[in-house]
């Protein structure tokens, strides 16, 4: 059993739900030459996060941004935590509904998506800048 | 260390959460020789789900297809995303806010749920079909 | 590569969303001297869960209390599952949109948190008790 750990720096996304599976991918390295394993995807922030869905309309993703801003609407009068704008408390909740990491299983050298699957980095604050993702793969 | 991976197709389940545990217990095989490792499981589609929660009363099933159809809810006008009716677009993010795989700790050679833990197999199309799952464990 | 596995029994915690970071990190023991890895939380219990958000200004946990308060409610006359109290569906629900596990990558022998990054146990119960933890590491 072999381990690869990689950090990938996603340049700046807008606010939004983006695709990024091409960008893992051509983290694998000697992944590549595995028979079976997992890949973990772990982003080290807290306004920002991971989630797998369609993979080919784009309407999907700009659905996905219009359910979770009513879902986690900003300016509630509750919130206690504004420091940084109305996109501030709103982007830690949603990044904890969707999570900080992906476990995708390796299968004969690749990510074992299914056909329809990808990989999306949601973006919650407005201006995010560049996000750290560590890659993390065993297996052999 | 060794790894196990194993496809799992499940039968068709109607819209709702199922507990599927027994299934997985199913394709453990070499892993019940394990003293310690972790099982990852992982469904191959976008509109159907993973999650852990009470093995027992059928009702809390029933409740969170109630409660996950009040808050994804079917018909919003502003979903762009429709092609394949009106569950089409809840189900993606149903399907995201519960997550495509989940990782269960083994140790002695079974699943380390707790007392109350079961696997459900969240169905959010009302005709989904079969759905394919790949389990992953390693461990020693 | 190595496998560690330990349990961790959390003392009672009040509701609400709790640092618990220090606690994982004395759990870690050979993990320590790892180079590369990944540390998995389990928690064995269908009524609190786990997450990992900011570390630092306590109202982002107090704020976390308030959004998932409005967003599962209590005492929704649908819910079937009502034995322990309005606090009982709800904490299923809030569980499985939290999650029952984490997976957080190693490196150079720490949990590779970003610099806003802690632990959370989300304990939805008015009166959940202590909760058992599985933590189950793998690297080298």
């Amino acid at each position: 059993m072999q381990i690869h750990q990689q950090q990938l720096t996603l340049r700046a996304y807008p606010r939004g739900f983006h695709l990024i599976t091409d960008e893992i991918n051509a983290c694998l390295g000697p992944v590549r030459e595995w028979k079976s394993g997992i890949c973990n995807l772990f982003i080290q922030h807290t306004s920002a996060s991971l989630t797998i869905n369609e993979n080919a309309d784009p309407t999907v993703r700009r659905d996905f941004e219009t359910y979770f801003n009513k879902a986690v609407p900003e300016n509630d009068p509750d919130y206690l935590h504004n420091d940084e704008g109305s996109d501030d408390m709103p982007a830690h909740l949603k990044a904890s509904l969707m999570g900080a990491s992906l476990n995708v299983p390796i299968r004969n050298g690749k990510l074992a998506l299914g056909t329809w699957q990808g990989v999306y980095l949601c973006e919650h604050r407005n201006y995010g800048g560049q996000r750290k993702l560590l890659i993390t793969a065993w297996g052999n």
